[in-house]
């Protein structure tokens, strides 16, 4: 039996747990993605008989039958485990048994009986909240198979499962793996980011990167702004988020492992916020009077931050994540030159004619907002790039350039101590003809310049699915399983994993496995699964 | 009123009448795609009422309540054009009006009475057989409106619908407006391929040519040789097309004015061919022995073309249209090279070393099965550079290479004074980021050096969706819009469509109708839709 080393909180790690189990069942254990730490397997089998096939708490876990988190958890995966029986004939038979310290799988099989048991500590308090950054993921699988020939006596079911005898150890390389959606470019409804959600818990990837306001849109329903998506949105009824829409999220989220980051992107990339809120944006000039054209968000007006203060606290407010993503890319100054206000501002302030220290000033007041509201700050890059006077908590978001150009970025935003979240790499919006999965795979975040301290200020990454040309008609095939390969450049030993060829026939596999949980994921090349995807 | 030119067989036309009908009551006129030869609306408008919307056949018309194809499709786009009202309460309601000459739109309206007439002469004789290329697809809308004071009596329905007075004579650009779908490299459920009809229709195309099978899989259930597909399907239960599969495909695209064309390509890409037939392929030697291997079609057995007359004799039977496509493309000769059999075949036919020669002997053996069946080839362009001595009235297909290649190859097999297909610039599965519709939508077919009697010879285009990296969960908005600009430029006037930013936000305005109608087809670009796929 194995000991888990770091056990706060073990949220998100029943996905590989049930997972497991479901390869083991339905599969060869060779299709695990990712791939665990350590994973042992026996070719020593037992027939596994779902009526006798019980999820339970440890008797010394501090998590017992009501744990909300864990109750649900149990209920999904035993139907994509047994997908015959999950029409609740025998699910009613599934009990909960109350141990102490661990989370216990038990399966009694026909004619014998074999215990599977898993080490697995889940703090009571952390049931009914959310993930967070400090959310441990490690756990440990030991399969301990005892027979005897005591038969079940009931068996009115023909399918025969098997179960491997298995041995994992499991823990994250880092500890976020985020996926971006942008509902700004395209609107997309609830079911379709509910259904991401769910494909994403299949990859082990715990933060969704919600890019929920851009230019082209606001959907957001504010309680305190709601002309904001009433003027902003494509429509003010049909094409926005209320407060329920992004509860529901929240929640479905949280009962996957996910933590929920949302990205209200300021002082660029706000068009649609102009439409709702007056003043907010900066009037551009053509020559000597205004062109009735708006930029980046004006920077000079107290009733800016007045209003950035309000709709943060809201915000802070709605999404219980620690983490706030206030964006600071692409501010084009074209329009803060031609402002003759703006111009005098930055006389006053001694900004001579460097708009990016007028950049800076707006962002560091943002950032000090959320602070204010007691939560960590991430930017994108830019905000770095124009050494701007920001707390040493605050994570980088890295999204431009080639290798070498993301790897000297790496380099000099960890040498400075700061945080650091790669993105650049996987940016999955943009496609082309073939395997390009293989680029998302190879990717090497920590090849760059710097100490081993360093290299630790790397928390993550993220794929970022950009709006332009995606909306929910397209956004499944071509999110999966082309992120599933990120997922695993993000949670397995990279060394384990650096053969991209061998890699191959576990993800296709995989990617089956997806397309049987419902997730329409695309082919990664010639073949077929056991369950097609049926069409529309 | 607008008097048909030529009617011997107006079948795919009402596609087009009542797709008009649809822009006009619930769009701008400018939406309709692809655009039609000549298209004149006035901003005069009607009330809709769908309780008193009607599709009447002409008295004139040979074709009479009773027509299968019409019938079916008056059905279908009554739902399409009112969907509040397809819930069959209303629908009850609506005859079919017998008048001679023409089919007659009358539509009621609240208070008004407006009458729109279109001629359109179907032979009674067509009605109930299957479309060809000779099929004539002319047509003229003139919408008549005439108003009284006529109250309808009953009004229920609050949403109003308004047309506006049009004049509309259309015919297409090329007879033969393809698309492919490989359904050998990965499998294509039904469903899949039934949805694909139901798009096409939309966009006007009309002859859906079906890759069935190729080297990876032998999906198609022969009568004959059952093995083929028992052994060389991905599965044999669930991977194949039985028989009531193909006729219902066969049905279902016949309802829409769209012929399906079977490939059964040989010799080469015929690998799966040979785990359920013996003797079939040829075995490739390494040195003095069998390698185990087996290459294209063993062109030297008398066997061989037995099979092939008796397989092409089932699927002229099976398949009612006129064409039979018969492949020859890509065939490697380096295992014939091996093979001291074929070898000494080729001594004693006189070919030498040039196994163009024995590839063409084949192609002409098969070529006269398919002739003496009563069915015109259509053969990849392959088996025209290799000079083959083939019937005239076969059709060569060009898929290789780039604009100036393929303009060549159209000068020369037109020359030559044979049909030909371009499918080269519309090989759809290839992606890459963006905008690249625009790139399918400026082809120039014609733009090569010959003749007016030369350009004649082109008989239309093809979209080859290939199956590497395409299945049932990417295949829709993949193909959607994007398919859609390729059909444009095969149905609609080249001079009137020049503009590829003029064609944009018809294009977009389309694929939201593609939506509204249930077809998944993808975003062009940033934006929304009225409705929104809802994802599943």
């Amino acid at each position: 039996m194995s000991v888990v080393t770091s056990g706060r909180y073990t949220f998100p790690s029943y996905n590989l747990v049930f997972f497991i189990f479901l390869q083991l069942g339905l599969h060869s254990v060779e299709g695990v993605w990712p791939l665990p730490q350590s994973i042992t397997s026996s070719p020593e089998r037992y027939p596994l008989n779902p009526q006798a096939f019980y999820f339970t708490y440890g008797s010394q876990s501090a998590a017992q039958e009501g744990c909300s988190v864990l109750d649900e958890a149990f209920k999904r995966y035993f139907s994509l485990i047994f997908p015959d029986y999950s029409s609740g004939r025998f699910y009613s038979e599934v009990k909960f048994l109350k141990c102490k310290n661990e989370v216990r799988f038990k399966v009694l099989l026909n004619l014998n009986v074999v215990v599977v048991q898993s080490d697995l500590s889940v703090g009571r308090d952390d049931c009914d909240s959310y993930p967070d950054e400090d959310s441990s993921e490690q756990f440990a699988v030991f399969p301990n198979a005892q027979t005897n020939n005591k038969a079940s006596g009931v068996i009115t079911f023909q399918i025969c499962y098997y179960v491997n005898k298995t041995e994992i150890k499991d823990f994250p390389r880092f500890q976020f793996r985020g996926i971006l959606l942008d509902t700004s470019r395209h609107y997309l409804p609830v079911q379709a980011i509910l259904k991401t959600l769910d494909a994403m818990a299949f990859s082990k990837f715990n933060v969704f990167h919600w890019h929920i306001v851009d230019d082209p849109s606001f959907p957001y329903q504010s309680r305190t702004f709601p002309d904001l998506s009433a003027k902003g949105a494509f429509h003010p009824m049909t094409h926005i988020y209320t407060q329920s829409d992004v509860g529901r999220v929240i929640s479905f989220a949280r009962m996957r492992g996910i933590r929920v980051l949302p990205e209200f992107d300021s002082p660029g990339h706000t068009q649609s916020w102009g439409k709702g809120q007056s003043d907010l944006l900066t009037p551009c000039y053509s020559g000597s009077s205004p062109s009735g054209t708006f930029g980046p968000v004006n920077p000079i007006l107290p009733s800016t931050y007045k209003f950035m203060a309000t709709l943060f606290k809201e915000v802070s407010s709605v999404f219980p994540d620690s983490y706030i993503h206030l964006g600071g890319d692409e501010v084009n100054f074209s329009c803060w030159k031609s402002n003759p206000d703006v111009r005098a501002f930055m006389l006053k302030m001694g900004f001579g004619a460097d708009f990016t220290k007028l950049e800076a000033y707006y962002m560091e007041n943002i950032v000090n907002i959320t602070v204010a509201l007691n939560r960590t700050s991430i930017v994108w890059q830019d905000v770095f790039d124009y050494h701007e006077r920001i707390p040493k908590d605050t994570v980088l978001h890295i999204w431009k350039g080639l290798p070498a150009s993301y790897a000297a970025e790496l380099s000099a935003i960890t040498k400075a101590g700061y945080r650091v979240l790669l993105a650049a790499p996987w940016y999955i919006n943009h496609i082309s003809y073939g395997q390009d999965w293989r680029n998302y795979y190879t990717v090497q975040p920590l090849n760059f310049s710097g100490t081993e301290e360093q290299k630790k200020l790397v928390i993550g990454g993220e794929v970022c699915m950009w709006g332009e040309y995606v909306d929910a008609t397209n956004l499944t095939p071509r999110l999966w399983p082309r992120a599933s390969a990120a997922a695993e450049r993000l949670w397995s030993d990279e060394k384990q994993t650096s053969d991209v060829d061998k890699a191959f026939p576990r993800l296709q596999d995989f990617r089956c496995e997806l397309l049987r949980r419902g997730i329409q994921a695309e082919p990664l090349f010639v073949g077929h699964c056991k369950h097609e995807y049926q069409g529309v």
